[in-house]
């Protein structure tokens, strides 16, 4: 399939739309995700232009593990989280829901509420407060 | 928490328990899960004793997205998958039921029978038949 350039994560890389990032490099980048499987739900966007993992370069598919383990030891941290599910879901039939490439991490807290995928918008608000506990857990 | 060595999938890098392989490097094994989700279920395990992709080295985490991502492609082909779901779970509350990091590989093909992970014992012959088509896709 081609890659559409106006996919949400297209326009989020490009600066065009809002996000609330927690991490950045030459080759990914790291934001919270705007409709939270649970708290500290976050996705790392490879900056290469492909749909899906199966799609992507060998060296960004590197580059956006490392970010995602990275992301994900500062999620644990921050959220005091028991464990962290990593997902990435190449194609529509797997639950893709933005057609750019991206690895989400979803931290499981015991107690926490927690949504179906992409069903309810969180509070920017709420977001940043759980981005900044993020942020200052990266190493 | 410490690794412990005597888990299945230690077992199976140091050839002391049997595995459907479909690939192999210096830094990663692939092979078909014993109780899959659905047909066409491969595991992708990092040669490097750690329990989680947190405990992972970086360059282990790169060794094991590059296999998880080559082997996702042959299992899409050989299973003529519409789409495929790669996940990693750091820790039981995720759904970690082997303490060794792994990656699930996870074909969707419409029609197909789905089961819960880790319910349903898969039998052997049947395995390596898909096993066959996966490694012939391999490129």
């Amino acid at each position: 399939m081609s890659y559409d350039p106006n996919n949400i994560f297209a326009k989020i890389l490009r600066g065009e739309a809002p996000a609330i990032r927690v991490y950045e490099d030459a080759q990914t980048l790291a934001f919270m995700d705007i409709m939270p499987e649970a708290e500290g739900h976050v996705l790392v966007v490879p900056k290469e232009a492909a749909e899906t993992l199966l799609d992507l370069s060998e060296d960004s598919a590197r580059a956006a593990i490392v970010t995602t383990r990275r992301v994900a030891i500062a999620v644990k941290q921050a959220l005091e989280a028991s464990a962290v599910r990593v997902a990435q879901f190449s194609g529509a039939d797997a639950g893709q829901t933005v057609p750019h490439c991206h690895f989400h991490i979803v931290p499981h807290v015991p107690g926490a509420v927690r949504s179906s995928h992409a069903t309810r918008m969180a509070n920017p608000a709420d977001l940043e407060v759980i981005a900044e506990k993020i942020r200052a857990a990266l190493v």
